[in-house]
């Protein structure tokens, strides 16, 4: 069945093409924290943070039937959808914001350095060492997986990413002010190389970093010297975004600081393709003065009907509440794990991460086998961090108090299998 | 009402977010070829291409229902839904291809681009100098509508797009080989430029420059000149594929050509936010050897669940045919209208083009009042081309011979009421 399914799959679509797992598994089914493979067997979803509301949730699948059988359509004709929709999303926040609506995630982090440039008329970027923002191209430079072809541009900068195991400035208490003395430095390094500095583009729980040694007020020396600078703060939430922290409805008011922008995707529609940006009214205005950006299917009524529904359904059935309380929960259960290789679990809500090292050294193969282990014990998990080296437990909003036992039974068995 | 909507719109989406027509429609619900508005009122859409098989088809709303309560997910697990459709596309084109799916015609040709970088190790493209190819960072710079911050890329040339009024070389039968002497001197130019040449990214129809002069074999010492130099031809099908030219399903097929990379995007869910792209096996390769991509939503089945529908839809109702046989219809009606200021009727299957001229110069303001005219007579289309002076007819696919009447109609009310 999976070799032949891998066969076929390199025939239709191509080499490399990424699936998880050594022996990748084949879903068919999804039901709130549930996924069922071809043979009817059920996994736990710990790690999809696209299913916010569970998956299929009836509400958000009924959303969209209704809307699908009426109009879907572009936003050059008006609709009330996304007037409606943008009502409700705004509320969320705690400055004045405007929508502007895309497809991906990508789409929105793309559009928000443009924003950054419109406002400044400058074109460079900062980012940390260790992230990932998305595959456009102009997203892409900002990471450092790959190198695009014809090298790294030069109007990016990026600055190393914080780090539990070693942190910068040699101690957790040095690591905010060390951090923002190297976003001072790329800033200086971007005016003199006559790009400039337009934006610095982070996600406010640093979580493909690892959620490294950070806690609120992390970055109020960096959000001053990038204000100095003139520069704007390009919040990605679409990690932390939507309740998923548990305290807050977005990372960034954890951490305590008020944004230019902040991009959102992934949970936004449960997987309907939706995402978008919220942007202070004069960024927006510049961003719509400088670019004559128009996207098809962003802010259809359909996708907004699958956002709409998807805010309602977390304020309806407390999302939020469970992500704090479940969460909370698992964090002090992960912290009783024992073994060798855990340095530390930590983690905010339902973004938990148990980094594994050895002799103060990422222990990444390690990693990798907690993770196949837990796959052959159908928990669905993943892992993250420089080294890959962190577990990653990231499960759908809806995730409960069992769910979380049975996830931390096959967890400690996994440990236990683990040559220490 | 429209004057509610709109306070209420530049509130919460910003200033110059586009709509069209002078006084914008609210649309509240679609079915086949018509939209109605808040009124209940019916509107004839001659212009949208995205709901491709008629808006909210049945069919592709219950394929989509269906899948949506079923499972929603990422292509990191293995689902034979994508496989299915992979096999069904391909089916439909005369070459050897693989495919990527995204989410947006405009991620797909950020990925085309990236795709001739990666087989030729070089960062040089061409377009034509009247084009638009979608709204990502890297993909708006082949546009020449607005320049990017801090100026236009040096990687980019462009090429005097061909022309009706003014040929290039003076004539419509001198057009293929100046447009292909052009195309080599970029070529020469970016190659000495330090940059090299990855290739050319075209619509096979021009159909954003207005479809202008242009016949099969148009393209083929062009062709050859970008085969020599080593260069990919990457074609954006997002306006002619899926059957709209009538004639053939793809509009590289229509001119003649065999292109290494086909992009497609808004008709291809009818609605529903899916886009790929099929690329040669050796550039897909290539592509996924360099770039570490993934796309969150793409690809995802109901999203695949959405593009197979649509693909049936296409074939069992006859929606090629019928372009053909209506659009032939339409274009003999089109060209018996008579007023001075139609210099030429022209078009392919339910891809049709008004160009308006005065003294051989564009009738730009003309060509305004026609569809400002044709919107208060409740039909809806559009204009293109270099000055915005050809008016565009590009209906769903289920337009028939009794709305191609009631089009042809109004159109001729709408000519009558303009000054000579």
């Amino acid at each position: 069945m999976g070799n032949d399914l891998l066969a076929r799959r390199a025939r239709l679509l191509g080499p490399n093409v990424p699936t998880f797992y050594a022996r990748p598994v084949e879903i068919v089914r999804g039901q709130g924290s549930s996924l069922f493979d071809a043979d009817g067997q059920r996994y736990l979803d710990a790690y999809n943070n696209v299913a916010h509301c569970g998956h299929c949730h009836p509400r958000i699948v009924k959303a969209i039937c209704e809307q699908a059988a009426t109009l879907n359509t572009h936003t050059r004709y008006l609709h009330e959808g996304i007037l409606d929709y943008a009502e409700a999303l705004l509320g969320k926040f705690g400055f004045d914001g405007q929508l502007l609506m895309t497809c991906t995630g990508s789409e929105a982090n793309d559009v928000a350095l443009r924003m950054a440039q419109a406002v400044t008329g400058k074109r460079g970027f900062i980012a940390t060492d260790n992230t990932y923002h998305g595959n456009t191209t102009a997203v892409a430079h900002l990471s450092t997986r790959r190198p695009p072809i014809g090298g790294w541009p030069d109007h990016i900068r990026r600055v190393p990413a914080p780090d539990s195991l070693a942190p910068l400035g040699g101690s957790l208490e040095a690591q905010p002010e060390a951090f923002a003395a190297n976003v001072a430095q790329a800033i200086a390094e971007l005016e003199e190389s006559g790009h400039g500095f337009a934006g610095f583009m982070l996600c406010p729980i640093f979580a493909n970093e690892g959620m490294p040694g950070i806690a609120p007020g992390f970055l109020d020396q960096t959000v001053e010297v990038i204000r100095r600078a003139g520069g704007l703060i390009l919040c990605d939430e679409v990690q932390p975004g939507f309740g998923r922290i548990g305290s807050h409805f977005w990372g960034h008011e954890w951490l305590g600081f008020t944004p230019d922008v902040v991009t959102m995707g992934k949970p936004m529609g449960n997987g309907h393709p939706v995402a978008g940006l919220v942007a202070k009214p004069d960024v927006m205005a510049a961003f719509r003065e400088a670019f004559g950006y128009f996207n098809t299917f962003g802010g259809n009524p359909v996708s907004v009907a699958a956002a709409m529904e998807t805010l309602r359904v977390i304020e309806d059935e407390g999302l939020q509440e469970n992500a704090a309380q479940v969460g909370d929960y698992l964090l002090q259960r992960l912290r009783e794990l024992s073994h060798p290789l855990i340095a530390e679990a930590r983690g905010l809500g339902f973004f938990l991460g148990i980094e594994l090292a050895q002799d103060g050294e990422p222990a990444s193969e390690a990693a990798g086998r907690i993770v196949e282990a837990m796959r052959e014990r159908h928990v669905l998990m993943g892992r993250v961090g420089r080294a890959q080296h962190i577990l990653k437990i990231r499960p759908p909003m809806v995730f409960n108090r069992a769910d979380a036992d049975e996830m931390l039974e096959k967890l400690a068995q996994s440990f236990e299998e683990l040559p220490a």
